[in-house]
């Protein structure tokens, strides 16, 4: 019987463990540059996004370690764009994992900098991560899926048509499209890339897409729902901060029901397209399912 | 008889068209982060280090045409710094090769955004950059050196040290150290990366890597030497800020005289550790004299 809660515990001890060796610390005039890299890196958070690109490299028959260099980069990259999400000149925000954010201990300058050092170590982090087991144009795929779903037209770009559209009014297909890319992308990239360091066939390259196509998705829709249904409390951020700047959202279009229900069927989509992957892949299903049911 | 005048000029002009097609400008919701980045990234400039590159690439007897996409990834990536460095939160400049800086015009969000797509987007143009010509394990050695050339142990490391360094007094070691990770480090990979990808033997290496030190050196020496004698009108951006902000510096530590002095003698290291490569390297040559005595 596979249990979810001992596997996602384990898993993010594991990226934990390899976050630490990725970004260690240092003394010298270095030490401050990688404090607070090491504050926003290494400050708990559900590491799905790494769980992901392992779980995917898994479910096609990969030795996850085939994956961690990924693994972290994901983190990294992630953990990056919140730092600077939160800066004054972007969202302004003063908690996450209900901790003081970065340029609150920081500064803003360090934090800019924090930002800017993790999403290039992460590039290393990859790259370095070459093994035998690994086919190199494996990794130089992966690097180019990587950076194409974390720059210009993906995250960022992302992020950026969502700072434009505050106070307008989105349609559905704005607001996936947007979500596509903000988050979406990054989900993408972990789950697609694991698969690929894995040794995915083509085929099986072709139902991840689906797969993670329809879990970020259904992430950003369960993470609008949490940020009108939950507390800050529970969350450690800021919530119900969408409707006071104005953003579209998935209740806001749907109605809180409709986008559970919204949700839910996108698990199912998720579930339908990595049905004949067996039991090597029952860490991704139950993964998604997660995803749509967490309360945090 | 080498015309460096007209080579730096149709180098720089193949090096604009490349940048032109690595980062296009588009239309819909993305077209004002592309704005933002292109504002900055095609605004002229030496194109010192792109140009460094292709030389590299040249002077050990490869085609330009395989470190095409390294240009085009270091030349992104300093601009990115620069557009970060200007920011309010950093050095608060308002101008920048004579025009104003990215966030004067596009705002501080957009302009950490802009920033954060061109250093992405670097390793997407270098990772896609592949082609038969490269052996892939030259392409991954590249990507990892660029990624830690930029990131923490590099220029932003460099940063750091910087920022924390203001009104403190340091030793020339101290000094020389800063700049070897603040501007030395992208020298070097761009250098290096360039050898490497034009097919460039473990020796030839070794002595560029010597050149590459000297000739990243001497740029900082020199950019210092221009902040103290030049006008903002020649260089196109604040001068004398260096004293201003209580920065340390080579005619600070040295005076003017001994450092002019020293920036010729770090050319000529340069030139001695590629005595060996005969006329290929005629143009690296004459850009490390160009880069020494240079008025702007």
């Amino acid at each position: 019987m596979f249990d979810l809660d001992r596997y996602l515990k384990d898993r993010a001890a594991t990226v934990e463990r390899a976050l630490e060796r990725a970004v260690p610390e240092v003394s010298g005039p270095d030490a401050r540059l990688s404090d607070a890299m090491r504050y926003s890196l290494l400050s708990g958070g559900k590491r799905l996004r790494p769980i992901l690109a392992l779980a995917a490299c898994e479910s096609v028959g990969g030795a996850i370690e085939s994956a961690m260099g990924l693994a972290c980069a994901v983190e990294m990259i992630h953990t990056y764009s919140l730092i600077h999400d939160d800066l004054p000149c972007m969202d302004n925000d003063d908690f996450r994992h209900g901790r003081p954010t970065n340029h609150k201990i920081y500064g803003d300058a360090m934090a800019t900098l924090a930002g800017d050092a993790l999403l290039t170590d992460a590039f290393k982090v990859l790259a370095r991560s070459v093994s035998e087991a690994v086919p190199l144009e494996l990794m130089v795929a992966t690097i180019a899926e990587l950076s194409e779903a974390a720059g210009s037209a993906g995250m960022v770009g992302g992020q950026v048509i969502d700072i434009q559209s505050e106070n307008q009014k989105l349609s559905l297909d704005e607001l996936k499209h947007l979500h596509s890319k903000k988050t979406g992308a990054l989900f993408r990239a972990s789950i697609l890339g694991g698969a690929r360091l894995g040794g995915a066939s083509a085929a099986e390259m072709v139902s991840l897409e689906a797969f993670a196509r329809a879990v970020g998705l259904a992430f950003q829709v369960v993470d609008d729902i949490l940020d009108v249904e939950s507390t800050t409390e529970k969350m450690g951020k800021r919530t119900q901060k969408d409707d006071a700047l104005g953003k579209a959202t998935f209740p806001a279009l749907l109605g809180l029901e409709e986008s559970h229900a919204f949700a839910r069927s996108l698990m199912h989509t998720a579930h339908s397209a990595i049905a004949g992957f067996g039991d090597r892949a029952e860490p991704l299903r139950q993964i998604a399912a997660f995803m749509v049911e967490r309360k945090s």
